[in-house]
């Protein structure tokens, strides 16, 4: 843990320069706009502990798989989130000396996230070796308004000397992956120029043969005047510069402006990327850094009053929330549905894939709740469209017939994890996909989503639970075997609670939908029983069943759900009972241990629990509340947000409240010391979720909207937004009074406390 | 599956050259004495498909571990056999043309290892693309009377024309391990020295620095006569050669003589090494190969007068069984206790490591049956050894005070495995300890063994047990959870029968060995606990309660054993049920499928069953057999001979004789198609095994020898001998009678088909 961040409503702010903590800090500050993503380095040479990375959205590449020992129906390679060409590098060299924050003193450093505008600055002094003091101010962004362009200014003025000095701006495409596999460059050049004025590098993919063609042009300004100097052009190997000479005189400050263009083939074709990319950053440099700010800013303004979150009388929790939205907003924007949520964003690389069911059981409600209903749609499509491959995956595990399971990690559908205790036998992942539709078909009342894609999918993931549960003779029950359930501190166990009523669950929710699809276009449904060779008689016949006969591990005793088979032979203990320095388990515990022991990763039986509230009574959630939760180490970002709603509900509003604070500030407080590796995206949307359902109470059944908010302590009030079925609600929760506004959308009747109101 | 192999009662002959089997005859032909081995690599050069091989016994490099996903607790690296100096090189330049078999029209080719003597011999004759040909004989052997000295004969012959020739003789160093994890060299040069008529290459491992000095002299002999040639002398890196210009006369036989000699400094002082090498080499080629043929051949005589098994009426199954104590017998010579038996032994380097649990469950009956004492004694020597390690790989994975936890795979005691279920749940190899003990003092009667060393390495086995298993309060007994049991088809399971056998059996023997020492010598016996700060009365006490309170799964209605928690929740199928198109399961069903289904890999419940027979009645042995066997796939090399042995107590004897195929020429008719990665050496033992213990019915019962033979339908006789206490016994069993006769030692009564009968 780390706390070396200055609080604030809207900015992140960081004061003096500590190299420790640069790696942490540049995944912080990042910056994106759905469609490409920059870490907070620097743009000049920093020779000290950095972890360079630009990412552009849907640009991978497969990495020959690494294993030790291989098993039969493991993916051939892991497809990773690809670094990208550098577009941001300004290197400056005065007198022969090279500005770089790990060789010269560096004073008054302040680097500062202005998530308002989604505005990155930077501002410091740097003396050199030879006492020479320069101060620096440097701005940049990600254009909101166009996703393939970013701008940066930056001011450098000379305190105390005048000198010569050469500027090089730079395009570089000869990147590492910090995780491949095998030490490989994943970049083959295509071309390269330089021009007075700009460059431009167009460098293809290995074996995916992305192009990524990157531009740039540049503007000198000097006591605000148009300024220039002797340029020299320079192209390289997969690199193209332009370095202008230029005399620094104390105390007039010289500004640089670069603009880049960074254009994919996957949205630009081969022949005319390289035209497309001048002609983009052409028009970019016409239009001037304050111009670009201003459309970028304003796309942020309307987001944010889409999506923003109040909260007064706790400034940490306050920048928590809007830190998570933000990263939240600037990773997806729901235009293309071939792009998802990376478990990183675009703040690193780790976990390569950008697709894990943490989408769907985690993001989509957040983008439900806060956008139009096409961003979650988007989500929607894209597992819809990945469809055959899930067909595909399932039948490299022996499944047929149709049956879909989908990946765990992919980028184009295709599986590309390999440890064949989650690969192969975290199994409720195909299910998310499920559940993903009731949440959107609850939040938007879109029924006809099932008619025109839900179905299939609904279908093929139905076939797969009818195949993966066998028949135990023994029980004389339906049973699931050598599965992993979402807390993955248990391995290959049986009848893992959750994933056998999710099963169950699925079964039934299919047969509604085949109801509501027949019934609202006889046509289309015989046209799909057709293409998908169902037999509706006979397979669901045995889904229903498999969902009769289901067994589900309990011990009445207790009034408890068995997380699996055996549960109850583990030494339970509480995790406050252990020594602190056991803690994390994942770092000190060998894996053998740490599995046979009681403790959980993250929620399980209370996942199944919150994602089925309404099937427990208040009594039984409770039960098995106390139960678990002294046994979760949290030690998944996914696990506090879920624990939150639950202990909210419960009325546990202590344990709600430390849950919450370890989700909300989790990166900015480093809480894991892993934030160096990159953001939790995915698990920020489970702290929105956290206020939202958790503190405020929000649930949906049958289509209405219900609120039972309450306060944390430390709060004086919070406020959030709520997008529902056309209307958009505000919710202002103070200590004395709810008030829930209908700002825009028809007349709505909503359940206050228990109690129906009309807005 | 392959039968291209002739069958010889003392011979392997292959007739006729194909490329396509040219890695598995290498494996088969492979030559060792105990110290190092060669794969039968061509002496001359091969551009054709080959795996070079030349292995030395101790020799080992720790290599980087390779893994997907790093789990806690992974050890760093895996000691890996080595591929060491390639010493048996020459090549022939004929007219500018190399002697090549992939590339020279091959006739009469015709490879034969005569394991009588340990003689590999090989002829064809060669034509050219110009049509010159040539006849070649070559023999070689690695000495069993010189651990250090390998020899070679290679005769040439013009068969239609004369020419000059260039024959090289060279030592290289400079080779590569099939399987490095990151392609690495493990070699580094020291000294290279070519004179005329000799060479040396002194080479050093990375990492671990051992260095082994290789060393060549040759003799040249045309019609009869001492011949020479022009020599030209060569070295480069860990590489040095002579070559030899001499013209061949059409008919008239050149016969090369080539000697080495491989020094490693675990036997030499670094600096000596070299000097030491140069003696040696020397001094054997003064003997001639004639007269090292003749000592190593009697060693094989003495050899096989002590194991030899004879079997009348089939050809191929006396092939197979001397083949397999052929392989037994220069894998393992028993002489150093820092060696050990590696499951490829001399003949492939795939699993790395040299010792596996193999050595104790498979190997030590073999040598105990056929050897004298002290060559099983060194085995268990071995493991007493690395005692320190075991406790210090158990403190590694959180076990505490003097608990010793023996490694999955090892080379210096350090474990080096790295897949968590069965790195850190394989657990029952740490048993295979005390059994190997129970096993060496029943044969022998050496219980002296107990107070000299036994009694330290049980006690740290059941320090490990008492700290492995928990209690369950939900079934009031003690549970060991998260084990993978012999059946490996079955991963982090609980309670797996064979397992909590174990240790309860494991924590009742340390008890047995802790009253013997005590009574025999008091004072060793009060060291031993001062030594170890042995609490005997707390330990023992809760040793006690464990067993007890051991938990065994059981099925009372089918009167069977559980394999584990859960068992009988699987759909339960035959084997013979399974399409052939899906077997081996392990390279056509993806893992989950093969942990979630009833398939067996190898013996599990019935593991334990073998080894603790009297333990059970023969209806219980029966019922768990009928129940367990038909869901076996043995598609691990250990499971057929147990199989063998409880068919044949069972009487049934075509199930047995099926098995018995299946062992005993596993790698002649490369079963599995994998004897290109070398033999099964380990399971050989079990080949042994089966005969004895299966058809002789031989065990041995509070000190007693009984036999139960009955003879395999096909066959007209058979016989073997067994080294017992001080005697030697053969046992020779015909269709109408089974004779016993005591060879040497003092008078013995056995038991023979349950009647007390006087030797």
């Amino acid at each position: 843990m780390k706390q070396y961040l200055k609080n604030h409503e809207w900015q992140i702010i960081e004061e003096g320069f500590d190299s420790h903590l640069n790696r942490v800090s540049e995944s912080i500050f990042s910056l994106g706009n759905g469609h490409m993503g920059q870490r907070a380095n620097f743009e000049e040479t920093y020779t000290g502990d950095t972890h360079q990375g630009t990412y552009i959205a849907g640009v991978y590449y497969p990495d020959k798989t690494r294993v030790g020992w291989w098993k039969n129906g493991y993916p051939e390679y892991f497809a990773k989130v690809l670094n990208a060409p550098f577009w941001i590098g300004i290197q400056i060299n005065i007198a022969g000396q090279e500005l770089d924050l790990a060789k010269c003193k560096v004073e008054n450093f302040r680097r500062v996230l202005d998530m308002k505008q989604g505005l990155l600055s930077r501002s410091f002094e740097a003396t050199f070796a030879d006492g020479k003091k320069v101060a620096v101010n440097a701005q940049r962004f990600c254009s909101m308004a166009d996703g393939e362009v970013g701008a940066i200014k930056y001011s450098i003025t000379a305190l105390n000397f005048s000198s010569s000095s050469k500027i090089t701006l730079a395009i570089d495409a000869d990147v590492v992956n910090k995780d491949s596999n095998y030490d490989e460059k994943f970049w083959d050049r295509v071309y390269e120029e330089a021009q007075m004025g700009w460059a431009i590098v167009n460098a293809q993919t290995k074996k995916t043969f992305f192009q990524v063609c990157t531009g740039m042009e540049y503007r000198f300004e000097s006591g605000g005047q148009k300024a220039g100097g002797k340029v020299f052009t320079n192209t390289k190997d997969k690199y193209a510069d332009n370095l202008v000479e230029m005399e620094l005189k104390q105390g007039v400050e010289l500004t640089i402006y670069k603009y880049a263009a960074i254009l994919s083939s996957e949205n630009h074709p081969k022949e005319k990327i390289v035209k497309n990319c001048l002609a983009k950053i052409d028009a970019t440099a016409k239009k001037g850094f304050q111009q670009l700010l201003n459309d970028h800013a304003a796309v942020w303004a309307h987001k944010w009053e889409e999506c923003d979150i109040t909260i007064d009388g706790d400034i940490a929790a306050q920048q928590g929330i809007r830190f998570n939205i933000f990263q939240l907003m600037q990773t997806y924007t729901g235009d293309d549905p071939r792009l998802n949520i990376g478990p990183k964003g675009f703040t690193g690389e780790k976990y390569g894939g950008s697709t894990y069911w943490d989408t769907e059981a985690y993001c989509l409600p957040f983008y439900l709740g806060t956008s139009d209903p096409s961003v979650a749609r988007q989500l929607l499509i894209y597992r819809y469209k990945h469809l055959p491959k899930a067909i595909e995956n399932a039948k490299k595990l022996g499944f047929k017939d149709g049956a879909a399971f989908y990946p765990f990690v992919t980028m184009n559908g295709e599986e590309c994890h390999n440890e064949w205790e989650i690969t192969f036998e975290e199994i409720h992942r195909t299910s998310a996909m499920a559940y993903a539709m009731r949440d959107y078909v609850e939040y938007t009342g879109d029924k006809n989503y099932f008619v025109d894609y839900g179905l299939e999918v609904l279908i093929g993931i139905s076939r797969f639970w009818a195949q993966r549960v066998n028949w135990s003779a023994d029980k004389n029950k339906y049973v699931i075997l050598g599965v992993t359930g979402p807390n993955e501190y248990e391995n290959n166990v049986n009848n893992n609670w959750y994933t056998n009523y999710l099963a169950a669950w699925t079964l039934r929710f299919t047969q509604e939908a085949i109801d509501y699809t027949k019934n609202a276009d006889a046509a289309k449904y015989k046209a799909l029983t057709e293409k998908l060779n169902f037999n509706e008689a006979k397979e669901t016949a045995k889904w229903a069943d498999i969902v009769s006969k289901m067994y589900y591990a309990e011990d009445k005793t207790r009034g408890i759900y068995l997380q699996q088979d055996g549960f109850l032979d583990k030494e339970l203990i509480n995790v406050a009972d252990l020594p602190a320095e056991d803690r994390p388990l994942n770092q000190k515990w060998s894996w053998d241990r740490i599995l046979r022991s009681c403790f959980i990763k993250q929620a399980d039986v209370l996942q199944c629990i919150y994602l089925f509230e309404d099937d427990f009574t208040k009594e039984q959630i409770k039960k098995n509340f106390d139960f678990y939760e002294p046994m979760t180490v949290h030690e998944s970002s996914l696990s506090p947000c879920v624990h939150v709603i639950l202990a909210s509900k419960l009325g546990y509003k202590e344990k709600a409240y430390e849950m919450y604070l370890r989700t909300s500030r989790l990166d900015l407080d480093d809480y894991n010391n892993d934030t160096e590796d990159g953001c939790h995206i995915t698990s920020m949307a489970g702290t929105w979720m956290s206020i939202v359902k958790g503190f405020g109470g929000m649930r949906i059944r049958d289509g209405k909207l219900y609120f039972s908010p309450y306060i944390p302590e430390h709060w004086n009030s919070y406020s959030f937004r709520i997008e529902f079925r056309g209307r958009v609600l505000k919710v202002k929760v103070a200590k004395e009074k709810t008030e829930v506004i209908l700002e825009s959308g028809d007349h709505l009747s909503i359940v206050l406390n228990d109690k129906e109101v009309s807005l």
